[in-house]
């Protein structure tokens, strides 16, 4: 992995940790608990969380728009997700729903970046000049959904010439084909590194060091 | 004006309408009072807007970045304005001077674009996206500042393949160098019209009809 | 299909046309064979580029970076698949396989959009501007592959806000599982529409009128 | 200047060094002559390059699109600086004016950014892809035209995130109103430095070291 994971170089995008994809009686988990508990989703997002904070890598939220309303009233063309977005009113403003898994909270001095509309994190957001302004090369993404917010995210960071690691089991998904599709066939064309967990923490510089 | 201001394909931009920069009492008035008043910036702005409404254009808000504790830190290079805006607390958010001015308030399906960090509405935000949902061709910008965020966004547009109007006694400046270097020396360049608020409103369709 | 592949408002992106891809002796048509002649891809992109060109469809290639020498060279993050088109020259320039397939040449009045480096047609090139200068509203993509340049040009149309149509017999890509993952798994949440070569001609208005 | 201009995180950009632009009998030496004149613009571009590649510090040439038969054919909204550069055929392909002036020619390492179609040297091109891929984080302007492409591109570099240097006589215009513009009213506002040559190359580290 090159000159590793320096602490003032990587960053680590939690993408739409809300409680509607985390959290039993979540609208989306019902769909998501199958995969996620099968690659033990949330302590494998604990364990990278807590081992990056731990070596002063920065830590970015990357939130999926929360459904408003009039939100998609006009669009000429909203996307499939997006209709069954707003159909359900999925991470709806104002709800428990729309709000972050209580073990996924900024800490002071972690960013949110704006709301993306869609699945990537840096499409009509401020992601990249967020990255830019604190001098990060590369990323390591965990969350949701492997298909659609990581993939897109990946493919748009490696566009815009980040490193782009995945932490393939803290990541899940509504249906194994789509972690398949996500790690087996497409990561590998643009992803610099796909690791579990295990692999990343013990690829990051001893705790407590500087980089 | 090739076909002309169609209700379809048109949008006025109203950038910046904060009370920091628009009203009496504000951080920015001081300094822009001069010009704003010579132009009749704030009558000029509300002319164009009800014009703009009364034939069914579309209105997009787009606001500066509203200052909040914690911005800018740790950031490698903020630019000069940057550096002042955060000094000053301009735009602070939850403050009076951090609202929009009383004439000039989203009404319901008239959208706010998310928060510009800098001078560009099209930079880090979803403006484009919204534009494009909306099959908006013509934006049309008011407001404020003629050098900074009405030239960058301007310019950006331009760029980005959009027909750009400015009207130019709808926006205002700090100085009249700056009405100047935007309006004589560099919108010719970029800029598909040019005009006063009569002749904008003059080239609009009879309001009541539907383009 | 809400109102239709309207001439003025759609364009088809013939994406990476290359001998290399497509051709007997081209580098990577050993690896794309069993799926190209398997959906009939060939052909299908014969069909459809027919018939948009008879109905005044604009057509734009939208071509992978021809690589040359020096290219990559101090890159801080090649991709896998750079690496790989680094190190066998794929669509090399001046080559043979650097070429466009005898049957999809652009014409006079088709467009050539900047070569992308990776897989997002739209990444770093002026294919955004091209659309929009052109009034463009839907695409609709052809060519190679299902799961790399396909797919990230997909989703980048859609964060941009273009209608999505995917031919998905006019695409192929190098195994089975790639197919899959596009069509079967990714494209249903970000596409508008995934159609077959027969379904999309028979979807456009009768050859010879204009819309 | 914070940390100075690093070899490693600095890069000189060149931005339309044409003949056209800068050479006795290009098109547009008329009316670039005197502004030229009167700063030392081609010594002083000569004197940053110079300066630059003896202490490492990577260059790349920003070009503008070279007109060729069809460009603009068919576009929405040419911009008036687009309709002017196609009626006289400026930096025309294929001709002596399209040429970079033979003092300001690539050495083997050094990049050719994609051609930009309007002001902006990263608006639909490979520059900001490119300056990452190289850990580039701050840019060094020259070149041509004050008040159009340098501070187009340098304002889009203040929006991605980079730091930005204007050497300001090392770049001209075809008015002193221009110059004015540029300088003394809109680049105090964005830029993070406006330097002379003689400042700008003192402040380089010794030649011949690493940074």
């Amino acid at each position: 992995m090159d000159d590793g994971y320096a602490s003032d170089s990587t960053a680590l995008l939690v993408v739409d940790p809300y409680n509607d994809f985390l959290s039993e009686g979540g609208k989306l988990w019902p769909r998501a608990k199958a995969v996620a508990e099968q690659v033990g989703l949330l302590d494998h997002m604990r364990q990278v969380l807590a081992a990056t904070r731990s070596r002063g890598i920065r830590t970015l939220f990357v939130p999926h728009r929360r459904t408003a309303p009039g939100d998609y009233d006009g669009w000429a063309f909203p996307s499939p997700s997006q209709a069954a977005t707003r159909g359900a009113r999925i991470f709806e403003a104002g709800s428990w729903g729309g709000e972050f898994h209580p073990d996924f909270q900024p800490l002071d001095g972690e960013l949110r970046v704006q709301e993306h509309w869609s699945a990537s994190g840096f499409a009509n957001t401020d992601l990249d000049l967020l990255l830019k302004q604190h001098r990060i090369a590369k990323i390591v993404l965990i969350g949701m959904r492997a298909n659609t917010c990581i993939d897109t995210t990946a493919r748009f960071a490696q566009e815009l010439g980040y490193h782009v690691t995945l932490v393939r089991d803290a990541i899940a998904a509504f249906r194994p084909a789509e972690m398949t599709a996500t790690f087996e066939v497409n990561a590998p064309t643009y992803a610099h590194a796909v690791v579990t967990a295990d692999e990343f923490t013990e690829a990051l510089p001893p705790a407590g060091t500087a980089s």
